[in-house]
């Protein structure tokens, strides 16, 4: 029993570096889209949240399922309720990455993001991918370097939103209003993408080390 | 034994009301200085953030170690799970109020809301307030139809936020960049706020009907 019971609680894992992977195909996309107006790629990343969402109900079930027939205790048991925050977390990255399409979808056949904007833009879209790669890795293999390597990359998103708020209050901003709503909303929800990253990767330290990495304040 | 574990059960029901009373307040206060442009109100959500964190890592402390001691299965289990799941809301929903005074404290003296959207931030802030009222109602008492009315006061908290964008991207805003900023920003955070109330009430109804209300995309 104790073997089929490990073999499940693996499976588990397998399908968050599953998920992973998809809210990190998501925000690829929905970077695309939102920089080159590719319409066809924020469809794609509207019409593929059905598929995350539909495999964190399908580990929440899992989840739940192995807790109310094996009665885990211990490390089993923190593993488990573990997995089911985590998934929370990555489900959320995939409706970030969703709002980001939204966003894209809403402005075509226009960009989003004026010119001034698209260097940083594209660099958020590129750390948001790395700390999605490294996040798999630490569900994976609970790679601790990852993790720490993750969090570096978290502080170099924080400086990349703050340059938004900084070319969008600079006199020269010729922009307009509506796309300093744009360019603050897809700012947030790449932030929010890697503090949801953030906070899984901390999850894995506190299972493999037992100590409680100080969550910021997001 | 039975009896001990059900008493402890509801002091944790106990401690999430708490927890969402304390949000209610945080959200009012952040309200009033954003409004007013009230600093001491800002400083004390800010500061108040930590009971409401220190509340949250003391339910989540007590139901892991009720799981682990009494292994509960069936619905005993479920209501456990599902309380580690409501903390989590709610404890975002003082992150949100925490950001919102953030926003109130960095444009000190003057107001984060320029005058043309008092009115409809102070509608906000009354929507939210009456949220997270019939939030501790519909977790203290599993009052289904106060669960019902929150949906249809977060439909209207939905208008509202739409109501900003109207008048951020009416041709007369004289607001400025800056103001159309923080009016998104904060836009944003009282919606999430609501959105997080109506999760825990979503998860309430699950438990009590066995029926699984479809998830908004947030």
């Amino acid at each position: 029993m104790r073997d089929q019971y490990h073999d499940e609680l693996d499976a588990i894992t397998a399908s968050l570096v599953d998920i992973t992977r998809l809210a990190g195909s998501a925000i690829n996309r929905a970077t695309q889209a939102l920089l080159d107006a590719d319409l066809q790629a924020a469809e794609s990343v509207i019409s593929g949240d059905a598929a995350i969402d539909q495999l964190y109900a399908d580990v929440e079930a899992r989840a739940m399922d192995l807790l109310a027939r094996q009665q885990p205790v211990a490390s089993d048991l923190r593993t488990l309720i573990t997995s089911l925050r985590m998934v929370a977390d990555i489900e959320r990255m995939g409706d970030l990455a969703l709002n980001i399409a939204k966003v894209a979808r809403r402005r075509y056949p226009a960009s989003a993001i004026p010119s001034p904007l698209h260097a940083t833009v594209l660099e958020m879209g590129q750390v948001a991918q790395r700390i999605v790669t490294k996040c798999s890795s630490v569900i994976a293999g609970r790679d601790l370097e990852a993790a720490a390597e993750l969090e570096r990359d978290d502080d170099v998103m924080d400086e990349l939103h703050k340059r938004l708020f900084t070319v969008l209050l600079d006199p020269g901003w010729k922009g307009g209003i509506e796309s300093a709503i744009d360019v603050t909303l897809c700012g947030r929800y790449y932030e929010r993408f890697c503090d949801h990253a953030v906070s899984v990767a901390r999850r894995v330290i506190y299972l493999v080390t037992g100590e409680r990495v100080a969550a910021a304040e997001f």
